[in-house]
Formats: structure tokens, sequence, C-alpha cells
């Protein structure tokens, strides 16, 4: 069970973010291959040099074979088959995933492959674009990547995961599974719903008001671009934690409403918010550039209460790098 | 009463607009000069090898004496005075100003200097910084610059203000004022609440979630840094429309949580959404770089009809560029 770069990884769908992590550790010599419903996905991955195809059975055979790591990278709505299909084919791999909410996909691989092998993960990064041709193995260099860490987790199955996380280029943020789930509703999820509800009031005003729009409508709206049906089923698959998001979101923007129309005034809303952004510059940055983030010291995965330590020291902020 | 570039431009304030104008103007050979109340501002621009004074009596009665067009470049609140000042000293200048609101800006220019000529003007440009250190000669480059235009407008004043917006690099949005504040609302102003709430309910969630905060977060919230002070001069200068359009946000968001929470969807914000977004982008581009807009066609400034027929194509998405 080693997790050295040579294992090999096998990859379930080539969007974005699947098709972006076959680029990264290919290029970073760690033998890849994937698998992709779509003809033409493959056709396009073949053609740039990377080893795809549209044979889910076979895949999966081989990964079986070669005991890869797999890494489930499809939209939620596609997750049971393709667990389905794991566990006839290739029980006994070693699975991960890169999904964006992380309840949901741990209950469907506990349903449809019980006792199966499964640490998952989350990359935070994107773009609004998708598809093959919006594929960068650079996607993930400095993003931060969570990896699924419970008491039970096998702590040789963490270090592999995590470690493809690092080969690609990301820090590794250890975290349970419903506090992740909590925390991308809050600052991915909402966000979104944000960045559409922002959009359609814009262009619901006036030609005029799109004409002037500048910075701060097209960088509030940006992410409003990305495709609906992925939205929706990252938006969908994390419905409890964004409820809650969203109705202290609605509870805000009211107290916002009622302060302005009876006193003229924005005074909590503008220093709440500014508040929350410099805080959050402070851990990421302002520019493009995000700062180094602080490494989680003196934990040995494996050592007893390893598990807990780390989402301990995640919750300070800290990634994991090794 | 020439509008060429020899005709000199007084500006009063000099912070992120008025000195990014003051530097864009003189670096195209308009004679320029600029009053700031503080004196670090005023030694940093000089240091710079602009024309700037703390001393606005003298400022502005060089105005007068040369005939520049003032431009009004400070924050709401600082108006009432400076208006006062031009109309002791200079109160045959035309005079303009580059607020973000326009209905109130032109109530105080009434009611402090009535008679005064007056076109208001609005540049859609701006960064999250602030002050002297942030201006910048590009500023203005392929932004949207707005100026006035009522029935009652003066052609010859028109024209020179809007080419002044032209040697700034901007194209002109021809608008009435209340289209305008509407205008600004919907897409500068709201997007600054929505940045506000959204930076507020992440900040709010856990260090954990800001530190897997990436793009949806840290481009929908980027506004939300601006100096507070800031940003209730620009929101409750337009209270009015604000509220309708925060109104319209609230509404559509409770609709988007019911839909949620009682049928598990997110579709009709989601695609509402997405459809905002691409008619944006469809006038504006995606990219960093603006496709270029379609400009005003047929329009003599000063024939009959001429102020309408320009409000008329501006509504259609059109700029003026002479």
């Amino acid at each position: 069970m080693s997790h050295d770069s040579s294992r090999p990884v096998c990859i379930l769908g080539l969007g974005l973010i699947g098709g972006s992590l076959l680029r990264v550790l290919h290029d970073s010599g760690t033998p890849v291959y994937g698998y992709n419903r779509s003809a033409a996905t493959v056709e396009a991955a073949t053609a740039d040099g990377y080893q795809a195809s549209a044979d889910l059975t076979a895949v999966l055979g081989r990964a079986a074979d070669d005991d890869a790591v797999i890494v489930l990278a499809a939209p939620l709505f596609a997750l049971p088959d393709l667990v389905d299909a794991v566990a006839a084919t290739a029980p006994r791999c070693l699975l991960t995933d890169v999904v964006s909410v992380k309840e949901k996909v741990s209950a469907i691989v506990a349903e449809r492959h019980p006792g199966g092998r499964f640490v998952g993960g989350h990359p935070m990064a994107g773009t609004s674009r998708s598809g093959w041709a919006a594929t960068d193995p650079e996607l993930f260099a400095g993003a931060m990547w969570m990896v699924a860490t419970a008491d039970q987790t096998d702590p040789e199955d963490w270090l592999t995961v995590a470690r493809i996380a690092r080969r690609a280029g990301a820090f590794v943020v250890p975290a349970a599974d419903d506090a992740h789930d909590r925390a991308v509703a809050a600052i991915s999820h909402n966000p979104h719903l944000t960045a559409a509800v922002t959009a359609a009031v814009g262009a619901g005003e006036s030609r005029l008001a799109l004409r002037l729009a500048a910075g701060s409508f097209r960088d509030g709206t940006r992410v409003a671009g990305t495709a609906p049906e992925l939205q929706r089923a990252m938006l969908e698959g994390n419905a409890t934690a964004l409820l809650n998001t969203l109705s202290e979101t609605i509870d805000r923007l009211t107290a916002a409403r009622d302060a302005l129309r009876d006193h003229g005034s924005t005074e909590v809303i503008v220093d709440d918010g500014h508040r929350a952004r410099l805080l959050y510059e402070e851990l990421a940055g302002s520019g493009p550039a995000p700062i180094s983030p602080t490494p989680i010291s003196d934990v040995q995965v494996g050592a007893p209460g390893w598990a807990e330590e780390l989402r301990r020291q995640a919750h300070l902020g800290r990634v994991w790098t090794d």
C-alpha cells in the first residue's frame, strides 16, 4: 500500500476538475488514466496526449489490476452509477472524490459500496467555464483541497489521498464531512446564490443599467455564468446547510433594508461586510497571489488522536503540507 | 465657450477619481489643477509633478480667472460646502461632478448655486482602494461615463463635459438623473450590499470556511473591502432607489429559499442569474477586455430633440463617442 508517485490514479470524469487533475498528475510523472462517458471528451484528451477511454468497465478493470486510486470526478447525480460500477469491478481499490459536498457522497458510497475504502476530498478550485477545453494543469496550484478526516479514517489511505492533492499543487485542509459542508455553504454555495440574485436584479432594471455596470457587478456576478446544471447539482446537493446560510443572508439583508428605510443608514451591513472581508484578506491576501498558509505542526498521521488534532488545527486556518 | 483641450479644468477633491482625472488630463495636454483639503495629498500630488493646492479660495479664484471647468470630485457629504465656495468665488464657471448619485447632487447645486451652469457626470470606474496613492491615469480607459442629459441641458456645456470624459479615455453614456440613479442602484449599490452580506455570512461561519474560500468568495466580496465611509456615502446618497433594488433582492432570495426548502430546487434563481449574466457578457464581454460598445448614431448635439434622442439610444446600450 505505497502512496508514492508511482501508484496509478484512475479518474472517473474528465470535466474541469477531473481533466485538470489528469493533466497535472500526468505532468508530474504519476501513471494516470481517465474515463469519460462522452466520446468527444475522450478524443480531445487522447489527442492532447493523455490516456482516456469511454469504456467504464475496461477502465475499472485496469484500476483493479494495478491497484489504482480511483477518483470520482463527476457531478453528484452521476455518482450512484459510478460507485455501483466500482463496487462491481474494482471493489478493493481506494476511492476518493472531488465533489463539492461531502456528507451526500459519503452516504452514496456507504450505501452502494459498503465496506469499500473511501476517503473523500474537495479541491476548492474552479472557473465559470467547464469541460475538457477548460482544463488546466495549474488549476490546483496553491488551492485548498479538503481531505475528509474522521476518527475512523484509515491513516495510510488518508496519506495516499492527501499526497495526490499535494502532487496537484494544492494545500491539504483536513476536515469532517459536516464541517466541510457547512463551510462551503457559507463561502461557495451562498456566494453563487448572491451572485445570481445580483445579476438578475441588475439585468432586470434596464439595458442602460447593464451598460453602466462596472467592476462591482462584473466581479460580483461572475460565478452566475457557470453552467446552470453544474450549479444546481452543487447547490441542491448541499440543501440543508445552504438553507441555513441563505436564511442568514435574508435576515441580514432585511435588517439592512429596515435600517436604510427607517434611519437612512447602511452602517451595520457595510461595517460587518468590511470587517469580514479584511479577516478574509488577512488569511488569504487581497491580490491574485495568495498568502502562504501556516502549516499544521507536530502531527504524525496515524498516531493516537491524529485525526482530531488535524481537524483542530485546520479550524485555526492551518493546512497540512506533509 | 470652447470645449477643446486647451480649456482648463479645475478638480475639487484628489481622491481615487479626482486624482486619476487630474493625471490623465494632465498627461493628455489639458491645463489642469486641483484642490484637496489634506496637505499630505497636495504634497503627494505636487511631488508627482501635478498642480495641486489646499487653498480652496485661491484655486477657485484661478478657475474664475481662466474660465476653467470645475469638477466636483468629493464625497456627497462634502459637496454643499464646495458648491457654496464655487458660488461665492467662481459663479460663472461651468460645473460638473463625478459623484455616484445624480439627483442629490443636482438638488445641492440647485439649492446652493441657483442659476449656476451645471452638467452632472459619473464615471463608472473605481477600485476598492482609495486616496492619491491609488490614482491611475488609466482608470477611465474604456469605462462608461454617464453625462446628465436633460431636455433643458445646454448643448455646448454638455459637449464640454462629454469631451472631458472622452479625453479621460471613457465612453459617454447620456442619461437622465433619475434613470441613472435607478441604474446604479441595481448594478453598483446593490452589489455592494450583496458583497457585504456574502462576506459577513462567510466569515461568520468559521475560520475553516475562510480558509476554504476560493474564487466565488474572493470575487463576490471584493468591493466589501472598500473604505466603509465611502461606501456609506454612496449607498445612503441613493437610498430611495436602493431600497427598491434591495427589496427585490430580498424577495428573490426568499422565493429561492422557499423553493429550496419545499422542492429541493434552485432552478429559478440559478436560471435567472445565468440568463442575466449572459446578457451582461453579451454587452460587456466576459473577460477583462470589454467589448467595444455600439456608438450612438445620427445625433447632432443641440439639434431639436437631441437630448431625448441621446437618452433613447443610450437606453439601447449605446454610447456617445463624438
